[in-house]
């Protein structure tokens, strides 16, 4: 037994709060009673009182400014409840604000307009390998795009917010800058940049980059109903796989928007070797490429849903090479699942992209894995789901991507330009 | 080429903002000034008010309730700068509260008193393999240290503000049971209250338990000095491996408080079996026992830091073994490391228990590892370093975890009771 002082740390505030100032609570207060007309409308502006806790007379101020900043409106006439004028409620203006989505994907090129009620009102998708092609050439097909879907929101009286565009690779979040995408064999693209300058038109509005599934995280966030803890992963399968982590209702990137990686997470230390130049990642023995190989589906072209239909028909009907495939992307994304569930304990992973799709088979043996190596997994009973949005979560998160800052804050110096 | 409108997702504000009160705010502005007068004091009244950006009313009006609260002295008398009274500074009082930690692992059980100020002012530790001893008798021995810590406490003139226990486990923070530790072969222990009944004394405040490793990475963040972003994981080696994930500041134990269970992630899918039931479990090829077996040092009691002493002496002299199997761990911990980086992008990751006097020699394997396998890693240099707490990480996270409330709410409702 030794015992007595000794000496010890420095405490550092490092959890320490910003101050509040008016300008946050104006914010903060405005973010909350678009959210609650969003959520619950319509609704009176003493109800959104009741609701947020916000006295009559804020509320008031607030709902001016977003029925003049477009983004709330007035309707019908109630009888008053006691004596005084009418009432109206308010509601969320669907069209008050739009954002445009561009997935790029190894497989093809998607293209959407999504309005600030969540409804898809254009969408185009191109589908090709895009594995051959320089990033010139695919990003010049891309600004087209991008030119017409923004074209398509003028025409609809839609208020184009922001350009949201996801690629599957690294990228670098402050310089707006594709490091490293394995799968189409590209680094250092300003994505961003090129697409504007390649565009006929000129876009009224910000381009934001980030990796395809933190974008597709957001929109299944968007979505909503994953639990009271909004905790969750979706991982999204094509020839690579990505993850994007949301914890407590927010996305988790990393200290530089280069987490998620879970394709890489090492599952067979002396498996074949991937595109990262590491040996026996999950992306070797989970993407699309080994299912089709192992499958034996060599009549498709590869990529895309166009690649899964011949795959999807022989699973339907019993073939057993194709089943053996899927299960055993299963077991090998099994191991993927539990290492995030052991690290991030989520109550819920969600399948997106081609395993979307798949889910009907990956589901059991990637469940009996996950039970296997779970070390919670008595106590915690985890939730394996496909993504509501099927294979489009990642456009419509990146169409999402502008929306959610006139969500945060209706009233910002952006409000105006709406 | 498809297009035209599809109905999509109704979007919920899931990220939506609580409303802000009066309380919420005094309690921001208390925990404001608190650690502004904790980081950068002494410091006068109005410096305070400078750094804070809060009014000298506000300022002067929390200051005299923390002065109150006996967590904030005045010290020393200056020439006032103009005219008016002297001025004085205002300095944490370290004396104004305590904590109480109590690690209980599978080699031992220490138990420590930390004052506000983080200066460890009474350790005791008991080494021994608890592998082969009841829940009950390991529990009698820790209430007598921890009855034994709030005397010594008592004795300093500290006001003991909470009892933080650390366990090598999942833990159900709400029911405040330990689940699982397989390491000491115990399942269900409710911890915190079994010791309140061994204890012989009557102890004045909360008894809360958590994961060693989360509470390690609390002891880390509280030393400070992780660079801007303030992530990192904490990985702990003993016998098991769990580690701690701190995302910008805040610490993440999962949806349910099972998070960070590193030891589990699988390494060698057909590897050793592991207590757990699965196989391959990265600390059956990079934990203490593995070491110890692999190094050929059988003379040791095989625990706490009785184990380590004899293989650090080896390694002293450069036996080819010991070296090589430290080597050959680092190998395996690089691989769990790489997995962390990939999916949570941090920048930093400390090694805590006894991977700190490890260190130099599981560095490099670790890094080549790292380097190979992870997606950024050109991008995104790592920092690798030892825990500067080295083993005392938990016991010092476990007795900060009450304090921690303190600097979040000086004012609260528990500051009466200090």
């Amino acid at each position: 037994v030794s015992t007595g002082p000794t000496p010890g740390p420095v405490p550092r505030a490092t959890e320490r709060p910003r101050p509040t100032d008016q300008a946050d609570v104006r914010r903060h207060n405005a973010a909350l009673v678009l959210g609650c007309v969003s959520e619950a409308g319509p609704l009176s502006r003493a109800r959104v009182a009741a609701h947020t806790g916000l006295t009559r007379a804020t509320v008031g101020t607030i709902v001016d400014e977003l029925i003049a900043g477009g983004l709330v409106s007035e309707q019908g006439t109630r009888a008053p409840a006691g004596v005084g004028r009418p009432g109206t409620d308010l509601a969320l203006r669907p069209d008050g604000a739009a954002g445009v989505g561009l997935e790029i994907n190894v497989d093809g090129i998607v293209a959407a307009v999504v309005d600030l009620g969540g409804t898809v009102r254009h969408r185009v998708a191109r589908s090709g390998d895009l594995r051959g092609r320089t990033a010139a050439a695919v990003l010049r097909s891309a600004a087209r795009m991008v030119d017409d879907a923004v074209a398509a929101a003028y025409d609809l009286g839609l208020p184009v917010r922001g350009i949201g565009v996801a690629v599957p690779g690294l990228v670098d979040l402050g310089e707006q800058v594709l490091r490293l995408a394995p799968n189409l064999g590209w680094t250092d693209v300003a994505v961003a940049e090129r697409l504007r300058s390649y565009a006929v038109t000129s876009w009224p509005c910000p381009v934001v980059l980030d990796n395809e599934a933190n974008l597709a995280a957001l929109g299944e966030l968007w979505t909503g109903g994953h639990g009271s803890t909004d905790s969750f992963v979706l991982v999204n399968g094509d020839v690579g796989v990505g993850a994007g982590v949301v914890l407590e209702g927010r996305l988790h990137r990393g200290s530089r928007g280069f987490g998620g990686e879970l394709g890489h997470l090492t599952v067979a230390p002396d498996g074949p070797e991937c595109r990262c130049g590491a040996r026996g990642c999950l992306e070797q023995v989970a993407g699309l490429d080994f299912i089709l190989r192992q499958a034996g589906v060599r009549d498709a072209p590869r990529t895309g849903e166009d690649a899964v239909a011949p795959l999807l028909a022989r699973l339907a009907r019993g073939d057993e090479r194709a089943v053996a495939a899927v299960r055993q992307a299963g077991e090998s994304l099994g191991v993927g699942v539990a290492a995030l569930v052991n690290l991030f304990d989520v109550d819920t992973v969600i399948l997106g992209g081609v395993f979307a799709p798949l889910f009907p088979w990956l589901d059991e043996p990637l469940q009996a894995v996950v039970h296997r190596r779970v070390l919670s997994a008595a106590w915690a009973p985890l939730t394996v789901r496909p993504s509501r949005l099927g294979r489009d979560a990642a456009v419509i998160g990146a169409a999402y991507a502008p929306l959610r800052d006139v969500l945060a804050d209706p009233l910002g110096a952006d409000a105006s330009v709406a």
